[in-house]
């Protein structure tokens, strides 16, 4: 089963989330243990006519030995060329493919929080630009292996861990549909949908309420609803991300205020922050606190002057096919779309009109958190003070 | 065993080969299945005060799927920020240090061999220009892999191969020795001696006379012998090939005449090029030959203009560890120090003096091939047409 569903979700990832050009190049990014799919992938994007693929595979053994042995310069630190690198792969349009999934979890135990926090892969910075200004069309998709299998299904033996991924990233990514691109429009009309009622209402804050959780999220006036897929500024459809199953906008950094228990742990940076509860205050993270490795999502939050307010709320409803799994993946990918979630860092400027460009925030991270679940309201507050139920038990009342 | 000789390896390549300083930028090259020493290595480049590691995977499956996928357009093509990353390593004085050995061998079989030739890695000629003007410190060392280890070692179970491998290379890298850099150093003694002698005989032409080998290869009036280490521009000692046991100059590439065998079959892109056969006339390729996969070759002798003359001759004396071994390799680093060699392609413009360096070979190409054996006679003609016996037997005459 594993090959067949490794080809189709190849073939999704390749013709449907990134939708590849011809002529254009191509960036892959895997992690070392993730070869079989990004080989498939990288077979399937010259097959499309691909000009270049820049295949990048990242060892996070290597990152581990710059948090190790590393002098305190190196964190951080950017060559020239990859910063240049990005900058071209935005100027020129190419694609985007990367694989998620943990591949060596627990690697970073031990490692001084504080460090992994300053840590980033070069070109980050560039990358977040080319995101916010939709230079490329790309996606992520979920890259099962034996070490992420172990983390999920700890139970099981290793085979069989692996296996029960690859059965759940088959329907998660609905490819064991017959026509996966048809069930995945159908998803996307769906989520359109819910984008323009939620739009239409011009909510001015959104209100999350549940156990541990009472938060709410300003919205600017011209805040648009997105899912359902992206188009890059020359015009290019792609999907992001697959799965995909949230509508998401870019709220006002401004007007942030309460407290917010995330529903999910979160795999950062090689660790799992569990536990964490966060709290916010005019807009700003007034303070982090967690069970396991909050300070490493503290360092996140300390980078620069936005990384401690919000770019990014997103809702997701209960029709999914991810929450009904009632599984941690420890991966962002597919935990953000089981869960309502909140995203620290930078905003998306297609999320917003003109008039509200200069407000949205702006930060060199974005790091996302799930703070959703069926027990969790979500109601919409009007300018004039009218609550309406938005989310209830998971179902949108709109 | 495996371990401690990798720990070792490892040590003399960063510390002694590739002599990496602290502050240095440094690119790590290894292929999918090199991680273990790949890793070890980049341990110790970041304990060395490094402020950057680049670590490049190079995966011959992606190198597969553009030969058998791409379009005709992306064969030798450039992303401009390739060209621009060699260059700043270049200007920047960076370290390289790469990981030799085949690691999935007959994988391009089957790919018509025209394509092979005419495919190269982006920024190889930026790569030969910071080579030729010695502007990085650098080493390239073997790793066993499994893969590498049944094409050596066919008869042997493959965790035999793997260890009969690894045995090999603590030899041949002299790491089974109680002090390997002082071992290295005594060697490098003597190839700095038959470089001296060498260089003042000032020959005009090496004669090569063996079985099917009838081979004339005129001299520059500066062309010195070099060997035992390299120095950079800026004047830092480092070790390119570990193990390395030959002397070599760049020749006349308007003076080579007659035939040539190779005594040694040759990995090229993945093919092995078998019994091959090799006419020169007037300095130029007039034929090549080969029982198998010559057509490789071919193609890359017809990349430019300088890549069918020749741009190294090297002699390989009988002290050295690998010859004795009566092992083929297919890994150039270590079958081109078995035995003495050509090459096709750049020549090095620190191998002849000022007045020289203007009627050097230049190509983008640099491919040795091995023609040396300890039948084959080598001859140094004087000016005046005296014949000076050089080697017989592998042993130096001079």
């Amino acid at each position: 089963m594993e090959s067949a569903t490794l080809d189709r979700l190849a073939e999704l990832a390749v013709g449907f989330g990134a939708n590849v050009q011809p002529g254009q190049q191509v960036i892959v990014i895997a992690a070392i243990g993730q070869e079989p799919l990004a080989r498939r992938i990288v077979e399937l994007v010259y097959g499309a006519g691909a000009v270049f693929v820049d295949m990048v595979y990242r060892d996070p053994y290597v990152q581990r030995a710059r948090l190790q042995h590393g002098i305190d310069e190196t964190l951080g630190y950017e060559p020239e060329w990859v910063v240049e690198r990005v900058r071209q792969h935005g100027a020129k349009h190419g694609a985007t493919i990367a694989l998620s999934g943990p591949v060596a979890p627990g690697l970073l135990d031990g490692i001084e929080p504080d460090r992994i926090g300053r840590d980033r892969p070069p070109g980050q910075k560039q990358s977040t630009e080319n995101m916010t200004e939709a230079r490329n069309n790309w996606t992520i998709v979920p890259c099962p292996t034996r070490g992420w299998a172990t983390l999920v299904h700890p139970d099981l033996e290793p085979d069989a861990a692996l296996e029960r991924l690859w059965e759940q990233i088959e329907v998660v990514c609905r490819v064991d549909t017959e026509d996966p691109v048809a069930a995945w429009k159908s998803r996307m009309d769906d989520l359109a949908r819910a984008c323009e009622a939620l739009t239409e209402r011009r909510f001015d804050m959104i209100h999350l309420e549940g156990p541990g959780t009472d938060l709410r999220v300003g919205l600017l006036p011209t805040s648009t609803w997105c899912g359902g897929g992206l188009t890059t500024a020359w015009g290019l459809r792609h999907q992001p991300n697959l799965p995909t199953e949230e509508v998401f906008t870019t709220p006002d950094p401004a007007r942030v205020d309460g407290v917010v228990r995330a529903t999910k742990p979160r795999e950062l940076s090689g660790t799992i922050v569990r536990d964490l509860e966060v709290r916010f205050e005019s807009g700003r993270v007034r303070s982090i606190e967690a069970a396991e490795n909050g300070a490493v999502l503290k360092a996140y939050a300390e980078r620069d002057e936005g990384a401690g307010r919000l770019g990014e709320l997103a809702l997701v409803d209960g029709e999914g096919r991810i929450g009904p799994l009632d599984t941690v993946f420890y991966d962002t990918l597919l935990d953000e779309n089981a869960a309502s979630h909140i995203a620290l860092g930078q905003g998306f400027d297609w999320a917003v009109g003109d008039d509200d460009r200069d407000r949205i925030n702006r930060s060199e991270i974005h790091v996302d958190f799930m703070i959703g679940s069926p027990e969790v309201d979500v109601t919409g507050i009007t300018a004039s003070g009218e609550r309406v139920p938005v989310l209830r038990n998971g179902a949108w009342q709109l």
